[in-house]
């Protein structure tokens, strides 16, 4: 999508250690124009994948699953984040490991918001590593759904987590691939 | 807004100690065809407020900010929750109490995302006793911005924090204000 890679040229900042900061329209602050577009996009892509629900992480992922749910017309459920496990057999966990902040987080989503039968396509802003995505894979298959796709606003493809799901079977669409990148120059896939 | 008091009282579930979880269709599951509508119902109550930004905090004003945001044209932006203070000289802080949850949370948005002569419109799901409201607030003011009034998807007028606010000269507009509850009935204003 070439808005979503003009976004990360015009606006994004470098950071050591291979981090890219995109807090000005996608992620604490939110540039709802482009965000409409991330959702036809994703709708675009999604369409005929017979996806009966999104499945995302607080908070980051919020924004673009309510953008691609508004919309698809599809109901959006948000896995929820604590540090500490929840003894509590009404929800299916996952442990998601997040590289960037090198902090673990336990994520858990209510059973009664995720059935067996659904179609369910899996959306983040950020596709990195994949453990975020990973966990989201892991609760919807404990629900015996069905993971109809993932769709990230922006991947970092030398992170490897897209290109391992893609390996599993998985079908992964980022709006931005980011192979490559120096302190001064961004290479898109 | 008849279609948020229909849902509230189709899906909402009273729990003990006044509080209603409604978990199913505008917190951890989202019903985004409800969400549009709410998004389309701010953006007609403050057409004429010359909002310039739309302010919420992590996580389940996420997505109302983002719906309001995306019918009226707007950025939002989100402040960040942690339990710890930060020394960062970059952020506007305020400290916000959750009754709901009974804990603190440091609350901060980066001084970059908010300017002097913005107007500001402050978005949460739900108005209790307006703690989360009066950080944003406070928050705004102290970036010299102008609070045009505040929004709120469902608030609890018993608890005061929606009228305190209209005291002090704030406009507040809420989708459903719930002005009595029992384990049985809920009665609308």
């Amino acid at each position: 999508m070439k808005l979503m890679e003009e976004k990360i040229l015009s606006e994004g900042v470098i950071l050591p250690g291979g981090v890219i900061k995109v807090g000005s329209f996608l992620n604490e602050r939110i540039d709802t124009l482009m965000l409409k577009e991330v959702g036809a996009e994703i709708a675009r892509l999604y369409k005929d994948s017979g996806a009966t629900l999104i499945l995302t992480i607080e908070s980051s992922g919020i924004a673009i699953a309510v953008a691609a749910g508004m919309a698809m017309g599809l109901p959006v459920v948000f896995a929820k984040k604590s540090k500490t496990a929840k003894k509590d057999d009404d929800v299916y966990k996952a442990l998601v490991h997040s590289f960037s902040h090198g902090k673990e987080n336990h994520v858990t989503v209510r059973k009664e918001y995720i059935q067996a039968g659904d179609k369910v396509l899996v959306v983040d802003d950020f596709l990195t590593h994949g453990s975020a995505l990973n966990g989201l894979i892991a609760i919807a298959e404990d629900a015996g759904a069905e993971v109809v796709g993932c769709a990230a606003a922006i991947e970092k493809g030398f992170q490897m987590g897209g290109d391992n799901l893609r390996a599993r079977g998985y079908r992964v669409e980022s709006l931005a691939i980011i192979d490559e990148m120096t302190e001064t120059e961004i290479t898109f896939r």
